[in-house]
């Protein structure tokens, strides 16, 4: 099985370690090929980034199409471009965001997001009604930390997320934690470890989904809201990709 | 008062429709600015569409910010790009598919929407989740017309849209209509007056709202989900959007 | 246009106010008629006052249909009296609580209420529900003041709702703030600039929301539950009211 | 145990046959107290109807608390007035709506309601909602029958709940009807038994309920929306009816 | 009228507890027949207990459906065994939590739940909700006392109750007080005086709507979820029981 | 990884059929361990029989977990008893019918469900409901045909399943299918090519969803609803495995 991993921003050592942290939640017989646009933003903090972040994604989407892929993830919590990418890719696409909601459903009544800042929980919000597991989860908390942050050695970034867990655990009735974005993927163990309850990061969730949705042979229903783009007039730079994905 | 509606497809034709709508609803010393993009899909019938006109569409209110207005209306009524353009923008930005679910929610206690093709009823569908205001809508209907069709002299558009029409008020006890393109929006007095129930097109009515918000001196809260782009790293075109819009 | 303001209750020092804030939100060309029943209670303070300040108000809707009008607003938060005032008049009708509600839907994301008594809270929640909008709200909070508080010189009353608006930014993640007493009117403008969020009242947000539709010629649907009054035998003093109703 | 059943129209026909309903319902040492009010419509069909048949309703109440009483039925299928009465009165208050959901929901998984007139279905439907059992509901339907007209010998009214009642069963997958209208009491037990599943009717339901509730010794609580009256200046006939109840 | 009331666990002390709470709710004519499993575990704390409590709960059923019964109520606040009961009996079937729910419903229009163990929180959460009533509850609240203890003399669990009850009513805007647990039934009426709301107690509250089924003519519909089991092999000890149930 | 696949019922051919779907499913490396209780239904058809499977699959999942097991999948539609497997059992516990929600949701916006008969529709609802995914669900719907005719040669089960997919996608815009029964597990590819859209069977999405689990180290929270069963006294056959339950 070939499974690409794309991160949509473009910092290549954040890929590098989406990268990493999708290799240890693979399978046997997995191969895990991941990559990040070269044009858009170094991360995705709001709906603006998330918006202009888009094509450069689908360009990626489309290219390991092209090379034969049998699987797709969107390696940004807010599952950015996930209903863009289902309608362009024949393989199927899954989501960080989604993956980790589902897999904590499986293991917990109820869950709590802690993510990174403040102005992210509406869109998680969003996607966790659109999901339909917002009933599942108890809360969104952000520990307010830049995304970039999580990678930088010496910062408080995981003893400010350790707080919002146990901040979870007594007051929300969280029975597990899903880590909201995927440069915390590698803390999920250490944090289980500590609070004695299912730590979920959306990397590995997401990865291991795509790989039951190959083994299962499904992909995306081209039935409804993700059937392929209609052929029509494009002008400017996202023609070539229109015109590559158009039925 | 001046309000800048965007037609995010690149149909000009299409946006000089649309600016007719606006004009004819528009109040007592307001002056209607209309545009739409240079680049992108020449419709927009799905996700990928969608999510492809955004960057677009983000240059135009970019542009027209620094020209000076007093309002967006974003004129597609799948509400693209809308989370991004009021992260981006200072003055209000009103969509024209939560306008039409908005007013309609005034004059009648359910509504029915006819839209274009089947395959943007689950974006519809979403959004009057999002609004809060799908409780009201009885039903989302397709008239299975291609958007660029409504514009098609001779062509059989309003019969179709007309027997949807029929449909939604005898089997889904909608008391209103909601028409669900930007291209339809010059039906609706014909509409309305052959089947006695109020018709409701988004272009006036986010035109109408936006004057309300204008004249009532309300913006876009900054705090939360709308706040302004971070200023950070950005590669690619996007560049100087995004540092005009970072604060 | 002509837009009738009714205050429900039958404080004329009210309806002054009701009607001064009308006038400073109505837009050019628009013509306020104020007014209030001289049947009822001094102030609509829960169930048993919403209830009894209902015939006063289909009274005066009654007579400012006779003399012509284009819509009316019902100056009670609470919305007393609307889907009866809808089946009577045939001018459209807009009640300030849907009407703050809804223009707060259009500038923020998730919107908290501060209204006067928490006895009052019970009939806003279920208006919230009603109008499909309580998924935006966050939470209906009383500053514990009696309406009529409101007018006092030297009360204490906008501290408290000051307080109450801190503890909505801070607890309820509330990007936006509703107003929830026709009294409050005088108080928004202050209190945004004091919290920078937008703070949304009824009275204003209701009547820009009328000119709104009587510019899109839209009325209230006749077909479902605000069809006009049925012909009936009636006893007592709201015969006349009701014969002159019915159709 | 004393139970005030009010007929909120001025139809003494039918509050005699809701008496009668009323008294085959009840247990063992239940008295029942039946009237109506001689000032209001002669029958409740549509909001307008509703509102203006609160007062002489609540003059009732309050007459009945006067002579002493152990709970009130609101023998009216809208639940017309129930908060103000609730407000009002210290003995529990039960409307006929609410019981028969109650009612129906301990019998069947899943029910459907057949009321009169296509009007009354939004008001039923809100009520569904705000009782919370609108998800045990299937659907709300309408016989078109007029109120009065159930009284009327020869009329077709039963065959025409009939035949809604049947499809329900086959269409709405409904375990178990509830009569929507206190007129239809006495056809519950024939349609029960020509249908094999149960009838509920609601004057039936709601004197049980009473009974349930002054057995167990519970009041309406005062904390909250149903806080008696607080004491104001009134204008008007209704100015005794609040004096008496303020608190 | 005979009604069965089953306590679905092995501890005879709270059976005669609960006999004697039920006893003291039921109207005149009415025998309490009461009575428990000799199988199964001595308390039901959590998914584990509820499952295996039910065989021996069904065998009651049985037993009592043919010595001529009325009705059952199943006495454990989880509401165990309920559809399953359903199925079995031709006599209705009611639980002590659905009970109080219901019940609470007619005199709050907000209430909070009081039970045991957290543990159980859950369990009782997706009956709230199976119920349709979750809306109308604030919160359920634990006491943090295992189900025996509330026999034990000199235990602390009436102050942890009432603590609850305290917080309930002052954070969770609770309007009246359910209590989660057949043993707690004693204490409803000396917390109703001190708290002053009203204090529901399931064992009564099952037995009166008990009692208003049997007067209305009520029974359990077979069109469904709770049809009669289908004849087919057994194996084991269920064998009998099944083969006296199927039809 | 050693899977645990257990049949609830007590018929050996299906068991057989359920471990040959779980292996054709499983991905390499997997040992597909199944089986079924000895005592019990040989099948279940609605709440009674579910009720009375469950002590035989807590057994067999007790036995499983003796003899040292990764995971365990319960495989009927129902996921009878998976609160409790959950609070005996250490290793993760997976029913078919949320994996298959699960796994269609991540491939299809909107699906539709069809099972065998409709006496097993409500609990289907219920647990759709539980999941969080009802949303997701367009319609349960049931092809009337008894679990063990799923066998039989010649029968005219396939024909009837396949009428109902099509009314799904004409009727419900269901954009996959999940099958509602562990007895049609061998019917997912051939009616996937024949319609073309997904076609999900849940004894293939459990075992792929329970290897995710065991592949990312996670386990059931104990924290909540599934904390182990607490020491406590029992009687009766099922005493053993309480005790070894226990902690």
């Amino acid at each position: 099985m070939r499974i690409h991993v794309v991160n949509p921003n473009t910092t290549a050592s954040m890929t590098a370690g989406i990268a990493a942290a999708a290799r240890r939640a693979a399978g046997p017989g997995v191969t895990i090929l991941a990559g990040n646009p070269d044009e858009g933003p170094a991360s995705i903090e709001g709906y603006f980034d998330e918006a202009l972040c888009v094509p450069g994604l689908l360009k990626e989407i489309a290219a390991a199409e092209r090379a034969g892929i049998d699987a797709h993830v969107i390696a940004c919590f807010d599952d950015t471009g996930l209903d863009a990418a289902r309608a362009l890719a024949a393989a199927p696409v899954v989501g960080i965001g989604e993956a980790a909601y589902h897999v904590a459903s499986l293991v917990a009544g109820r869950f709590s997001v802690v993510t990174t800042l403040a102005r992210s929980i509406p869109a998680l919000e969003h996607n966790l009604r659109r999901t339909g597991l917002a009933e599942r989860c108890a809360r969104v908390r952000a520990a307010e930390i830049p995304v970039l942050a999580l990678e930088a050695p010496g910062s408080e970034a995981e003893a400010r997320i350790a707080a919002e867990i146990g901040r979870a655990i007594a007051d929300d009735r969280a029975e597990a934690i899903v880590l909201g974005c995927a440069g915390m993927a590698d803390l999920a163990g250490r944090l289980s470890a500590r609070f004695g309850v299912p730590v979920i990061e959306g990397v590995g969730a997401a990865v291991r989904l795509a790989e039951a949705l190959i083994g299962l042979g499904l992909k995306t229903s081209k039935v409804g809201g993700w059937a392929p783009p209609l052929p029509k007039a494009w002008s400017g730079p996202f023609a070539p990709l229109a015109d590559g994905a158009a039925k």
